[in-house]
C-alpha cells in the first residue's frame, strides 16, 4: 500500500545507494574546473587505483558501462584487426558488435548461456588465428551470472602481441581481479555494481601493452578518446565536462571501500553469495550458473512457473525486486544480487520473499526452508564479529 | 562494517520515516505566516480530524508528546482537583507526576507492569471518589505494550462529571479509537509513532464536555494555552511559530493515511502484531504484555539472558535496532515495534535477527523457526493481494 513505500532493490545493477551517500550528490552545485574540485578527482584517482589494483591511471567518463566498452574498442585497435569476442551472454553478445560496428574483424565464441568458456577453447582458438590482436571477454557475465576465468586467459596472452579486454563491470570489487598481478590489459567497471553508486560514471583502466597498442590504434575518437583524457589526467582534471555529483558520491565510496579494505569486502560477497546459493538449493531450486560469481545468485526458474508475474507481483505488491532474464533467458531464470548498501540481514529478507512468492504461484516450498540455510551462515558470521568485538 | 551503514529501526518511537517524506521537509525554508502556508495548515487539520475520528479541532504543538499531555493537564484542570492516574508502566507514571507537578490531587491507581488495568477497578475507585474530575491513562502504555480498556472506561464516564484524558501516543492510527464514538474527551498523540514522522509534533484534541472544563480551568498556561490555540485555529494559523518541515512532512503522511484509510492500516498492524507474537511464542519466547498491544510487540527476555549486550550487539553489529526494558524492566524485556515504514517483509528480518542473535547470545532457537511462522502469514497476506489484484 501506498504508506509503506519503501522499496528493496536486487537487481544486478543499478543496486541499493546509501542515503548518506546520495546525500552527498545533494549539495549545492560545484564547477569542475575550480582548483578544489581537482583535488576531488585527484583523491578519486587514487581510490581508482585501489580499486583496480593497478599502478596505471584510471579514466572515467560520464557514461554507461558500455561506454568504457566502446572505449576500450576504439583506443586499442585498428580496421580488421582480428580480435576474439567471448559470447556466453548479452554482454559478450555486445563486445561482438561493437568489434563489429568498427570494422574489426570479431571471431565469436560461443558459449553455452550459463557455462563459462574455457581456458582450452580460447587456447585452440587462438592456435587457429595466431593474428588476433584482442580477447574480448566478461569476468563476470550479468545476464547469467557466470564467472570467466580471465586470470587463465591473461597468462595465455603474457607473451603475444595480443591484449585481454576485461568488462569487469559486475566483478571488481566483488572479488578478486588484480589488474596487474594478473596482467589483465584492459579493465572496466561501472559506477551501479559493486561501487554502490547510481548509473552514470564508467572506468576504465590501460596496461603497459595495452597503452602501447593504444599508440597504434587507427579508429576515430573524441569522447572516449585516452590520448584526449591521458592529457587532462596530468592536469588533474578532465577533457570534457564530468558528472560532478557523481563523482562527489564516487569520492565517499572510494573512501569507505579503502576504510574497509578490499579483502573484508570480497569475503562479504564470498559468504553472503555462499549462504544465498545454499538457501536456494535447499529450498529445492537449482544454481543456473556454472560457475557462479559472487556478485549475483542467478536461479533456474522452476519447470511451469511464470517467473514474470512472480518477479512483477513481488515488485509491485511487496516491494521486492528482482531481476529477471534477458533474451532468450526471458521468464527462465531470477537474478538476486549481493552488490550494494545490503545489510547481511537482507538475504533473509530476500529469500524469504522467494519463499512466500513461490508458494504464491504454484511451487511449494516448505517455509522458513532457505532462510534456515542463512540464518547459519549469519549466525557464523555474527559470531566472527562477536569475537573480533 | 562502514560500507553497509544501513539501519532497521525496531523501536517504538521514532520509527522509520520514508525517504520521501524526508525528502517532502527538506524544501527550501518558507514562512508560516504566509497564506500558501495557511493552506497547509487547513489542510492538515482536515487529515487530522480524520485521523483522530472527531469533528472537533485538533490542535498541535511543537513538543513532544509530553508536551501534550501537560497541555491537557493544565488546559482541562484545576488546583486541587483529583483525578485518578492510571500508572502500569513509565507512561502512566508520567500522568501522575504531571498532576502532581500542577498541584491535583492525583490518586494512582497502580498496575502490575505488563498488565492492564481492569474496569472495575476504575469503577470501584470512582465509587470511593465521586468528587473525581479526571481519569488519565494511556491507551497503550509504550512501556510495556499494554492496551488497556479505553473505551469502556469511557462509557463509565459518560453521564459523570468527569472526563477521560487519553494519552494515544503509540495508540492512535494503529487500532481503532474513534474519538467521538467512543466519547473520549482529550485524546494526545506524537508524531514519532503511527504517523511515521520524525520527532517534535505532539496533538491534542478535546470533546465538547473537555472544551467546557476548559473554560474553568485555573490553573496557569502560556505556551500550551487552548484558549490562545483556538483564537489562532480560526484564522488558520497557530498561536506561536509551528515546527514548519515537520508540518510539510505531516501533510505528505495525512495524505498517505487518508488514502489508504484507517481500516486497511488497523488490518495491516493487525496481521502484523500477531504475525510477531506467533513466531516469538514458536520460538519459545514469552509475551510480556497482557493484553498486548498492535503497535509493537514485548517479549520477556529468557532467564539468564544478558538482554542488554544482545541488543547492543545487533544494534551495533548487524545494524538491527530494537529497544529494551525502562526502569525496573531494564534487561527484562524486548521491544519490537511495528509501526513507521516497515515493509512486511522487515518483520522477518527483525525475526531473523532476534533468532540469530538469541543464538548468539547462549539461549537456543532453532534457525527459521520464528521466521516460519511469519512467513504462513505473509503468505495469506500476500493471497489477500494476489487476489485483489
Amino acid at each position: 500500500m501506498e504508506f509503506l513505500s519503501k522499496k528493496f532493490l536486487f537487481t544486478p545493477g543499478p543496486v541499493q545507494v546509501a542515503p548518506k551517500v546520495m546525500l552527498s550528490m545533494a549539495g549545492p552545485m560545484t564547477h569542475h574546473r575550480l582548483p578544489e574540485f581537482s583535488q576531488v578527482i585527484t583523491e578519486i584517482r587514487e581510490g581508482l587505483k585501489y580499486l583496480f589494483q593497478t599502478q596505471e591511471p584510471v579514466y572515467f567518463f560520464a557514461s554507461s558501462g558500455t561506454g568504457a566498452m566502446e572505449a576500450a574498442i576504439v583506443n586499442c585497435f585498428s580496421p580488421e584487426d582480428k580480435v576474439i569476442a567471448v559470447v556466453g551472454g548479452k554482454f559478450g553478445k555486445r563486445w561482438y558488435e561493437l568489434a563489429e560496428t568498427y570494422g574489426l574483424n570479431p571471431i565469436p565464441l560461443e558459449v553455452e548461456w550459463g557455462k563459462a568458456v574455457k581456458v582450452e577453447q580460447v587456447e585452440e582458438l587462438l592456435k587457429a588465428n595466431p593474428d588476433v590482436k584482442g580477447v574480448l571477454i566478461q569476468a563476470c557475465e550479468t545476464s547469467t551470472g557466470v564467472k570467466h576465468p580471465v586470470k587463465e586467459i591473461a597468462e595465455l596472452l603474457k607473451d603475444k602481441d595480443c591484449i585481454l579486454v576485461v568488462d569487469a563491470i559486475t566483478a571488481l570489487g566483488v572479488y578478486p581481479l588484480p589488474m596487474d598481478d594478473w596482467g589483465l590489459d584492459v579493465v572496466i567497471t561501472g559506477s551501479q555494481k559493486a561501487l554502490s553508486l547510481p548509473p552514470g560514471l564508467s572506468f576504465i583502466a590501460f596496461s603497459k601493452k595495452a597503452q602501447e597498442f593504444a599508440k597504434k590504434s587507427k579508429l576515430p575518437k573524441y569522447y572516449f578518446s585516452l590520448e584526449k583524457e591521458a592529457k587532462a589526467y596530468k592536469k588533474a582534471t578532465t577533457a570534457f565536462t564530468p558528472a560532478v555529483t557523481l563523482l562527489l558520491g564516487l569520492k565517499e565510496m572510494l573512501n569507505r571501500i579503502k576504510n574497509i579494505g578490499l579483502e573484508k569486502l570480497f569475503e562479504h560477497y564470498r559468504l553472503l553469495s555462499e549462504a544465498c546459493r545454499s538457501a536456494v538449493s535447499e529450498m529445492g531450486l537449482e544454481i543456473f550458473s556454472e560457475v557462479p560469481s559472487e556478485s549475483l545468485t542467478v536461479i533456474k526458474s522452476p519447470e511451469g512457473l511464470d517467473t514474470g508475474k512472480l518477479l512483477n507481483f513481488l515488485k509491485n505488491k511487496l516491494g521486492i525486486i528482482f531481476a529477471g532474464g534477458q533474451e532468450h533467458l526471458k521468464g527462465k531464470i531470477i537474478r538476486i544480487t549481493h552488490m550494494g548498501d545490503q545489510t547481511p540481514f537482507e538475504l533473509v529478507l530476500a529469500i524469504s520473499a522467494l519463499e512466500v512468492g513461490l508458494n504464491l504461484f504454484g511451487f511449494s516450498v516448505e517455509f522458513g526452508k532457505g532462510v534456515k540455510v542463512v540464518e547459519k551462515y549469519l549466525y557464523e558470521y555474527s559470531k566472527n564479529l562477536q569475537e573480533e568485538a
